[in-house]
């Protein structure tokens, strides 16, 4: 898989594809990323990629050109499956746009900054606007980073186990039970006894009872759907 | 303000606080980051951090003495509004709880990684869960680096200009209205004429009815709350 990331600041960017998970999936040419910086496909001696809105107003927006210009080179190097815009108003990220992406050959993820690009780029080259929840960020930047990160881990081989992901929280649609690891006692707080009885058809059901009643309690429109 | 962040691998976190408006946040004295490398508080000499899971099954879970020494030390040292821990199944990071913590004087956010920490760190240290979408990632680094960014914009004297955030997707309910920038026309796209109109009544006028257009199309469900 390719993922290719737009964006003004490319440095923000650096350390989480360089660390953890990411760097070893790249490192096992399970996937690369790149990321191109839109100053590079500014048509002007300023670098310029933002202008202020038309009609007035605080905030600057990210011009057409130079996202076109830089779209439109890696198109014409290959084919994409997507180009995405990461924006606040996009449509919410879930585990299931992260499995869908994961089967994706080639992708662009265009970060939106400031106060978002020009509604042309969006009409004539987005096709997916994806959000990463009801907040506002200072970019698109860390928000690409998440997509790259949750699309990533579900490709086979970048998990050093197998089963690990397929046991998280909303996979099938309930959150995660509760884990404990060593010490049995710490302070007088001690892991639960079936946890530790052995038996491991007993733990399984403990498993599914807990992860049921946790989602029940703190997420129940997660059973609704 | 400032915020501790407690996490396995601290690097993944370095860029995202050199650069763009966090850096400038703190360059500014306005928010102080602090990352913790959670091995540094491991009590043995393989900097055991992680251990095997109670019951079997895939996946590391973090180990409570390591968290526990860490949140210690720190609370020593001054008092904290809040001890954070990000997790998939916390309650979901809106921009009302990003208002709520910019407002907070210390925080401390745990990371989560690998199947997450010990059941009993959550029982009697934490004060709130945030997840940042229902999604897995592969640690809570970038759900932080997200909740830090979010936070951290809403300082008062964080953005260039004032009324730029408040004018953002969601402070109001609403999704921002289109934006446009030049060129007046671009390949034969041409901006709204409203816009170039210089009447500004009408332009403010347009912008509300796009928003509320954007918001019935894309997200209804904000218009019920």
């Amino acid at each position: 898989m390719r993922i290719d990331i737009i964006t003004v600041v490319p440095e923000l960017l650096r350390s989480p594809f360089e660390a953890s998970i990411l760097q070893r999936a790249i490192d096992k040419n399970l996937v690369s990323v790149h990321l191109h910086n839109l100053r590079d496909y500014s048509s002007n001696n300023y670098k310029q990629i933002d202008d202020y809105q038309y009609g007035g107003g605080a905030g600057m927006v990210m011009m057409i050109e130079p996202i076109d210009k830089c779209i439109t080179q890696l198109k014409s190097e290959r084919d994409y499956d997507e180009v995405i815009y990461m924006t606040p108003d996009g449509t919410t990220f879930t585990q299931g746009i992260a499995n869908e992406l994961s089967l994706k050959k080639n992708i662009i993820i265009l970060c939106g900054h400031y106060k978002g690009v020009d509604q042309r780029v969006r009409d004539h080259f987005i096709t997916r606007e994806i959000s990463v929840g009801d907040f506002v960020l200072s970019g698109g930047e860390l928000g690409a980073a998440l997509v790259a990160d949750a699309v990533i881990r579900l490709i086979p081989g970048v998990l050093g186990n197998e089963t690990s992901a397929l046991t998280d929280s909303f996979q099938d649609n309930l959150l995660a039970p509760p884990v404990y690891t060593r010490p049995a006692e710490y302070k007088g707080w001690k892991v639960p006894g079936i946890l530790t009885s052995g038996n491991t058809p007993k733990i399984e059901q403990w498993r599914e009872d807990q992860a049921l009643k946790r989602t029940q309690n703190l997420r129940p429109d997660l059973l609704d759907e």
